[in-house]
């Protein structure tokens, strides 16, 4: 940690990787040491547009390095627990792409480690650090909602087919880490179908419903053969609801002052109870602040304060959990699985 | 049956009565004699719009009337089948609005007794003479999709809630009879998810999957507390892809040139093989004609010749059998729900 | 006027007469005794549909006819003087389809003739009657606009080629209505061009820019030959800004709270002083009342009382100075064209 | 010339300039060798993402370098002129960005300098590179549109105010280039309206007209002062028509099988010789490369073998010729103003 700037290594320079050492770079609080890749182009092309970054095919490299602080991994999801945990091993603190790693074992592993190190992990959740998330969770802690009687998702696109993971671990693993942010509740269950229409691939379609002890229930649906992108989510409450949309450019969010209202009982059936109430649309001004800029900012603030981050290694574990009910379920053709220890999310922290 | 114009009684004046009526009258092969609604009110509607017409709070008036040679029923779910049966008896071709009945044992006696009276009975699933979905069937049979993946469909609004049934029973029944028609399959097994959000009210918001002996899937999100309306469908295969929107006023269908392509193997992970085809989009020509028009005339022509229905009571019990099953997974928060006898279509009609 | 329901003649029984007979049958304070019209089918139109409704193809009969009130002329726009004159002098109250006549000269023989009999004379800018040009009007009012820039608006699809009118007269005049109707200011100068793409008929194509002696400016731009519909208005003021989708089934108009802001002047270039406000977009809840339905009640209203209606002959007056001038900067290629006597309509209403 | 690579020097590094350095930077047929600015920010910003490029406040320095082959420019307008010609004068060739100088005499000077000494002047027009507007150029090429009816655009949003330029001067430009390359026709009259809503800011919005000889007719509007982003083009002809959205992500051009169609003449009415035609839709698929990156390739090309850029200094010129004559009538409200010598695109070709 040279004059407080965060010294970082960033191992894997496919999709992601590019995107985490131009915001590590542009931030004054962190800069890139070294980039590792074993694909020679594409160490090539960070050469070409970071030609200050030292670049190596041999990861190991940036964990030996004793001017490295932090290590951002991004690469395939197999790899992500060998690399995280050889690279806490190594005194690093670690930001991995999601999900944490293939099981929840794993990333039980890799949270023992940390927290005995005293070293920051965090999971790269991008979407926790979107101005468009947390108006959401800003709009629902400040009970704009109401009760929150659901969360309902999709988020399908003509996609790359993975071969390590199917769709839920590459896509719906956003919304269960949304959901968890956003609701102050773990699912007790959770039911999934899945399909697959390529042989010898994983799952390229499914759909997910989590129960909640409360009645608030999520479903996401997730699809990699869709021939449009469609991101968008619906969030219902008992006052008011949200379309979020995140293909808009700038009306991301919006609120409908809209919901039914319940009268006082009648002696007639109880539909004579429920009236429509239709009021105002509002779709609140959102910043267009770069969601990954605000997460290396955490990151390197985490890594000075010793704070928990937002995406800590708990929270990616709560994901991995759900993935990994939903997939047994989905094996099972939907039959329900329950989860272990729900527990609030609330509580935790007032553990912690 | 008077100078071949099919005289009608229409039971219930209520919201989907008048439609009735006006396409009945406006048809030259049908005229509308008498309708019965229990409620003054909408019988001095029925007056005011349509004088030459008689009403009465009385069915049973209807069903005595030797003059009507056929009766259509728009009334609440839970008197189709005592109605139904009932015109059936008194000699009356019935046409009554979807779903047929509350139970698949209500709807196998309907068909049975309309059988042996030789009589017509045709299920209102109106969305079955749309040229929309009309169109989407034609796509499929002349084999424009390739093999059907998936159909995937919304349907959501700030709906009315119904007092004897839930959300499928009102919504997702349109999906069910869309897919029977469409695809030549039925589904092997359904599981199913739904939540309520106002206490003593059933089921306002489900997801249902269909799976079937092929690789195809069907899923069907329906809500009756979205904030915005929603009707769209994906309809998968592996050549192209059709996006479905009944809210579009006329660029309906969207068919996608676009799919991933499959490459011969290679020694390397199979994401090598799968490549991506980005192609045109085309939006055919859809006729404007109304879906209930075409009903109306289907359903006289069956009448004249004794031909069935494209929505018969076979065809209506298959979509109940779904709901039932769905209903029963709900219960089970998901468990799959085997279907008995799984037949083709085409099997069927081999047969009969 | 029997029982103080007011009794009404409808000429011309095409596109809006329909609309017309509905309307006044509906309300409770008015009534059809009879509709005219040359054509014998459309005669048996309205029969069918309204069999209490006399029907004949003189539309002197209805003049004639001491039982009746008022008469509503939906004609071609040709014949409108010389109707709606003989109506007047018949001691009959009149409203007529848009525009009001042909020519300027015309309608002020009108106002004449309405006036000199106390006589109600009216024209149907249906467009004045929305709730969506009413709210708009109201947040002028309520000044949440701050000073009004600009109006500008488009209005095209495959539309009905007329023999007798241009595209301005059929379109635009919607536009022209509004215009007057929601700011408090006549323009001083009309500039307009036009052209036409089918040899014999009429300009198809049309925009015309509108000056005032406020900084305000209007701009209309209209089209028979578009692929698609589009009914958008814009309307920029210094606070906000209003983008009004007449095609939107729900969220018609959308208020944007966004802007440039003007500091305070600096030594450096003026753009140092322009800033950007980006700031919430809200759509206010809007009825869903028919226009007409609330025309018609305005209409019998202003009858009873002898209040001028807001669409009065004067109103229609300034409407057609406009087009008139607009068409003579046609004929010109854009060159601007001056309009006689601008005053403020509320000094109108001052002197009035 | 380098080893066969274009050397290039890039003057002015604010909004445009990264873009430019980033294209010829990726290109193997091109280098950046320098960049100049005034702003020292904008250096050390050029410096932070390329470091290998010498960076300078003098851009003298650049014209004086003997390895630098070309010169692009991209600097505030006013300073066009002086900056391309002492480039030419230093035998550099020339990009300059749109427009290519503030007035028509200027860009005649320029395109002489070129001429005489043999060098390339292009101006960028960027979007006739974007595969969109040579989709619609091919498309009318081939006949597909039949007769071009009219093109009408419209370009707005809340935008930058700049100092130097007025709106048509910014936005106008874009339009004017994609007309004159897409019609095979000078327009030979122009009448243009705008209006300036800040005080001591050049003109905020204008619309304009563009008369050719044949029925053609081209309408632009544009506007800095719209809430919300529209870059929205129809194209029509007598066979199909085009609505082009530049701001969808995958379908920006929409193809119509819409339209009239002129039946045999009558002895009725002309109105009933036109008759409506409604097709299909088609929306081609369009290749997501960059536009400046063509575009930086035709440069370097046009270089190498002295051919003519499809944006040269003539295509430049004639944009700018309209752009003046626009100015002339929006400073007499809308008056018609001549274009001189209107000539076609393919006799110029045929003459040169």
């Amino acid at each position: 940690m040279s004059n407080g700037s965060i010294a970082l290594g960033v191992i894997g320079y496919g999709y992601w990787g590019p995107n985490l050492v131009r915001n590590f770079s542009n931030s004054e609080l962190s800069h890139v040491v070294a980039v590792s890749d074993l694909d020679s182009a594409k160490l090539a092309a960070s050469k070409r547009r970071h030609p200050e970054i030292a670049v190596t095919s041999d990861f190991a490299e940036l964990l030996r390095n004793p001017q490295i602080d932090a290590v951002a991994i991004a690469t395939p999801v197999h790899s992500h627990f060998e690399l995280a945990l050889a690279a806490l091993k190594a005194g690093k603190h670690v930001l991995v792409e999601k999900p944490l790693a293939p099981t929840s074992d794993q990333v039980r592993h890799l949270i023992d480690e940390a927290d005995r190190r005293g070293l920051t992990l965090m999971v790269d959740h991008t979407f926790l650090y979107t101005p468009a998330v947390q108006k959401i969770r800003e709009l629902i802690l400040r009970g704009e909602l109401g009760e929150v009687y659901y969360y309902d998702s999709t988020r399908s696109s003509l996609g790359l087919f993975q071969s390590d993971v199917n769709v839920i671990w590459d896509l719906a693993v956003h919304d269960i880490s949304i959901i968890q942010y956003i609701l102050d509740e773990d699912p007790v269950a959770v039911s999934a179908t899945g399909s697959c229409h390529v042989a010898g691939s994983p799952e390229n379609m499914a759909h997910i419903t989590l129960f909640f002890e409360s009645r608030c229930v999520a479903h996401v649906s997730v699809n990699w053969l869709s021939p449009i992108k469609v991101r968008q989510t619906f969030v219902g409450g008992s006052k008011k609801m949200i379309v979020y949309d995140d293909l808009e450019p700038t009306e991301k969010i919006k609120v409908y002052d809209k919901g039914i209202t319940l009268n006082a009982p009648s002696e007639n059936a109880h539909q004579f109870r429920i009236g429509y109430r239709a009021g105002d649309m509002c779709a609140p001004h959102i910043s267009t602040k770069e969601a990954l800029e605000s997460e290396v900012e955490h990151f390197v603030e985490c890594i000075r304060t010793g704070a928990s981050p937002v995406s800590d290694g708990l929270s990616g574990l709560r994901v991995i959990e759900v993935l990994e009910a939903a997939s047994r379920s989905i094996a099972q053709h939907g039959k329900p699985v329950r989860m272990e220890q729900p527990r609030r999310i609330s509580d935790r922290a007032r553990v912690a």
